[in-house]
């Protein structure tokens, strides 16, 4: 192992370029030390800095919340918006939409307007959707999780209090129903914002140390956790047969709330989860739910280039404009 | 291209399950509608905590900057630094470090100890140094740059005053030279950190939007931005031959502050480039004059991991820590 260090060193060195500083001059050596006990300090005003941004994403979550409590009345149907408030100008997309595609919508719009199922409460399955639409939540949402979730009707996030351990959490707010007791679900994700004593300068701000989930008061027979499955044994002695039923695990997006018994995912991917729903979904869960915020998400729409590429489209692909067709 | 952007929609619409807005109930289509109205609010003021996260940069660009004064005096050897202030404890990689390679340090470090060139002042070529093992600066470095920039003695970042557009600006510290009279060059970056009102949705914080350079004031016959090129002329007429001199721009890092006419970079580069001074190198210069900030930089890292793959290494990738090599 040793010799293999010193392969390493030296074949990165000479690669790289870095220089050796241990073959620097004593005196110069002193002072590339002395720098980097400065940049130590300067990780720790790093960390203070970081905290006093989580203070501010405090100090803004209270000036989101009246609209974010406006979109949950809007979604449930708790309240119906002015036509003021619903005043929307899709710059030129109306123009663009193809004659035969307006058509269609006209036509549909008709059928569904003359059917007695034309006004829903609200926006429903506005969160099922989203999730449907967010290929890291679809990914771990089962058929069985679906008609729960038409049931959500909020997600929110909560900042810890000033001079209590930096954490965030996720609220999941249910309207009542044949499932769970529970009206919320959370989660908690404790953060660290400070740099680590063995290892100073790996530290980029704050970051998801910890989670934890909470338990679901499942209705007798609805636990979509878990599946009973059915086994026979045999007895060794007497050849007679039984048959068991036993509970074991199943996948399901609830599982996130159990975390140390999840299924699916890492604790890496739980955490990259639980970013994604405080930093862009809960902020911008409309452009989820009409697909606006998924533009960046290549991996579908270079898919679809793909396909139409293969089928001898000539355009230069830099003129198209995805947007023109997922916006609405 | 209509019939295109049909096409297009149809697609995306039905490999994406992207819903067709256009095709909900009216009345839920209104409802979304309202949603949208409420998220370009949420725009606003997300602008808005952004410019409060500056001012907070602000205030720690003060809470830094003792520190960064101390270290442009230990770089320039204004300051020596106390045997207290240079105390470093290399956390086992001494041991780690193979004994030939120590061997080799020891003698050349007894080579340098006997040669009166062993104390030089400060730490010589720091900056030189970095701009070398940054990829993205040492594109942009030419032969005749570096005699110039070793007496580059610090690099500031200034954040624009409160009210005043937002902006920052990269002031590079020169000491006396025979290359140009500046004493600081300067890169003002402008930035904007407010929604635009045509594509509100695609806001996600302050952008660069336009940076504007300094004249520098060159030596007769040192700039290195340009070179002279000898061209022979034929008279058509007479047929005589005469030679003319004429400047035209030569490759430099120096056409950084003349972004007008710039012949390396991109705009784009340029924003990043100075993003990345501002982010990266200023905050953390010493690690990455040692080498150690340039440990996420996969291309290097990976590159050197594949060779040692080739020449039929075993062991686990995983076991490698890269750290441990280019540590000091």
């Amino acid at each position: 192992t040793e010799q293999r260090t010193a392969l390493l060193c030296l074949t990165i060195q000479m690669l790289c370029r870095i220089p050796n500083v241990s073959a620097l001059p004593k005196a110069v050596k002193r002072r590339v030390y002395a720098l980097k006990r400065l940049q130590v300090q300067s990780a720790h005003i790093e960390a203070k800095f970081y905290e006093e941004v989580h203070e501010l994403e405090r100090k803004y979550a209270g000036l989101y919340q009246p609209i974010f409590d406006k979109r949950r009345e809007v979604v449930s149907g708790a309240v119906e918006p002015t036509d003021e408030e619903c005043e929307w100008h899709s710059e030129g997309e109306e123009e663009e939409l193809a004659e035969d595609l307006k058509k269609k919508a006209a036509l549909e719009e008709k059928k569904e307007e003359s059917a007695p199922a034309d006004d829903p409460k609200g926006i429903p399955e506005f969160w099922l959707t989203i999730f449907k639409h967010v290929d890291m939540l679809g990914e771990m949402l089962q058929e069985h999780d679906e008609p729960i979730l038409k049931h959500l009707q909020d997600i929110k996030v909560k900042f810890s209090e000033p001079g209590q351990p930096m954490s965030f959490t996720l609220e999941f707010h249910f309207e009542p129903n044949s499932y769970f007791s529970n009206a919320v679900l959370t989660k908690v994700y404790k953060m660290k914002s400070e740099p680590d004593p063995v290892d100073p300068f790996s530290f980029e701000g704050p970051e998801i140390v910890d989670c934890e989930g909470c338990k679901i008061d499942w209705h007798k027979g609805k636990d979509v956790t878990v599946k009973t499955i059915k086994k026979k044994q045999k007895h060794k002695g007497r050849g007679t047969v039984r048959t068991i039923t036993k509970e074991v695990p199943q996948d399901s997006f609830f599982n996130f709330f159990n975390p140390d018994e999840d299924l699916d995912f890492t604790l890496a991917t739980d955490f990259e989860i639980g970013h994604f729903f405080r930093e862009r979904i809960i902020p911008r869960a409309v452009l989820y739910f009409t697909g606006e915020a998924l533009e960046d998400d290549e991996s579908n729409l270079s898919f679809v280039f793909q396909d139409l590429d293969e089928e001898g489209e000539e355009e230069d692909e830099g003129d198209l404009d995805p947007t023109v067709s997922i916006q609405t």
